[in-house]
């Protein structure tokens, strides 16, 4: 068994008490040089590491953010979370941060969680996710400045001009734009396949296709499913019954699935379809669909938590980053 | 901005001095029993807790498990490890215990990242993930005596009977069974679907479907593909030109896709198709999958790690936990 060397380790091997060991590492200005000299060599022929326990105290830092993570709720856009926690844990690595998940089942419950981990001095800063207006874990973490950031703007009134917090979110309007203009080559009639209005993502993302159409002169059809498969795909029915559509920019990859799955029972397997997160679905089926690039938001996030000094840092501006998302093509060539 | 309270509030609330605080957190029984029972109330009346890096050096426990968070792969199945974090979240906040993800590259890389953490103090007990056979963080933890357990068995001789260490696996040929028992009531030629041959996970989902088709007297075509989806829609479509199926059992969601693309484009998307995993892709498109259960999984493998004292212990005599899978069934309905 191979054991991690102690304060008393080292204290042998230079031939000093533990008293100086912990002065060299706490107060080593107290020490005679030629000690210090002698106890740092010890510390790192032994590779002796100070216990994290020890460091904390000494620092009231734990190099530790916190993040919530959800409990599974399926659907196939849940995956662009999971990639963005997986790209904030080996972002944060590099930077010399620990990632602690937590489980909570309501923002109250997120906030009690919350209280435990910053009282008990676990984590020094938060991300938060899935932002609402005026949330309150945003308000209860500034009473306690506790620096966080948040992947979702706070959907407040000027998010680009005074953002109310930082906070780092991917341009839908700029995706559903490239989406556009890249479907607008199969020909004039496209549509969009959106939400029911009042959703700020889904709202945001069709002024992208909104807005390319009236570049190009056009207008096309607006139509309109819950996220979800069949639905998706009965609307998409009714839509090629009635009309003649040159190719669909959809709000989602499950609704652009959908749209695909209606496409292909009438033979038209080849109308071109977007989809948006670029989900596993959206590539298993080739499906093109405009990539969110969660990496991209995992190293703003960092960035707008940590500054470039590397700490963790209570910003005095909140600023924010928003990322522009990019088409993947892709053709089924069928 | 309220602050959190310390032990010199507490010292003066129960008008006594920092070290009898001290005592009472630490030694109680060196203290007169009005002055702690002083001394207590203050600190329920405040709310005070001990911080946790005085709590780490107190008992050496950090209350804390890591576990490697692969980078993104992409793939439709990666989402199932996925939910196993998710679930593990849930259950060890439950019993009062952190997760910390961790990044790393290689098996090299992440012996040297659980080296930090646990010569750190700042985990008890690791999960592993992606186990291969002779697993080096596996013989490496052993030698640490760090408590560990694995999702994934060690691939190994005798894996149930005398495991080399703690796992929590899902019982693939149960979840192969059901499905091909499901797949006969349609008729009595059911194919399966696999990947070459040589892989652990693979072979033990064939050795269901082959033993389910033996005890009905049967035996079927095995059909092979990568774990690709356009490779396995041109093998089914193939098949399909070559012989009649009644259905088709699949390793995987990605090569049941395919297979289900396949029958899709010559007019038979009524074809009972069945997956596994369970993923969002198979939900989308209503295909039948095995459900690996990774809930039951993170439970198994607390249940392991933590067992019924619900302190993390290294186990005299490695276990196992063997999760069965269950079939769910979807219906296209066209």
């Amino acid at each position: 068994m191979t054991k991690a060397p102690t304060v008393q380790d080292v204290a042998r091997a230079a031939g000093v008490s533990r008293q100086t060991v912990s002065n060299v590492l706490n107060t080593p200005d107290i020490v005679r040089p030629v000690t210090r000299d002698r106890v740092l060599q010890a510390i790192v022929d032994l590779g002796y590491r100070r216990h994290a326990a020890a460091r904390m105290l000494r620092t009231r830092r734990s190099s530790t953010i916190g993040i919530h993570l959800d409990s599974y709720a399926g659907g196939v856009s849940g995956v662009v979370l999971d990639r963005f926690v997986h790209a904030l844990t080996e972002h944060a690595s590099e930077r010399g941060m620990r990632m602690l998940v937590y489980a909570a089942r309501s923002p109250e419950d997120e906030i009690q969680r919350l209280g435990e981990l910053t009282d008990g001095g676990e984590i020094d800063a938060v991300v938060l996710t899935g932002t609402v207006h005026d949330d309150p874990r945003a308000a209860w973490l500034r009473t306690r400045v506790t620096p966080f950031v948040s992947f979702g703007r706070p959907w407040q009134d000027d998010d680009l001009g005074a953002p109310a917090h930082p906070w780092v979110d991917v341009d839908g309007a700029a995706g559903t734009r490239e989406a556009t203009e890249y479907a607008l080559e199969a020909g004039p009639r496209v549509a969009f396949l959106g939400w029911p209005s009042g959703s700020g993502t889904g709202d945001e993302r069709e002024r992208g296709w909104r807005e390319q159409m009236a570049l190009a002169g056009l207008s096309g059809p607006r139509l309109e499913s819950p996220e979800s498969v069949p639905a998706a795909e009965a609307v998409m029915r009714d839509a090629l019954a009635r009309e003649e559509l040159d190719a669909v920019v959809c709000v989602s990859d499950s609704t652009a699935i959908g749209a695909h799955l209606a496409a292909l029972s009438i033979g038209r397997g080849d109308l071109p379809i977007i989809g948006f997160d670029n989900t596993p679905v959206a590539e298993a089926m080739g499906l093109s669909s405009v990539e969110q690039q969660p990496e991209l938001v995992a190293v703003g996030a960092l960035e707008l938590l940590m500054g470039p000094s590397g700490d963790v840092v209570v910003p005095r501006e909140p600023g924010h980053v928003l990322v522009i998302p990019r088409l993947v093509v892709r053709t089924r060539g069928r």
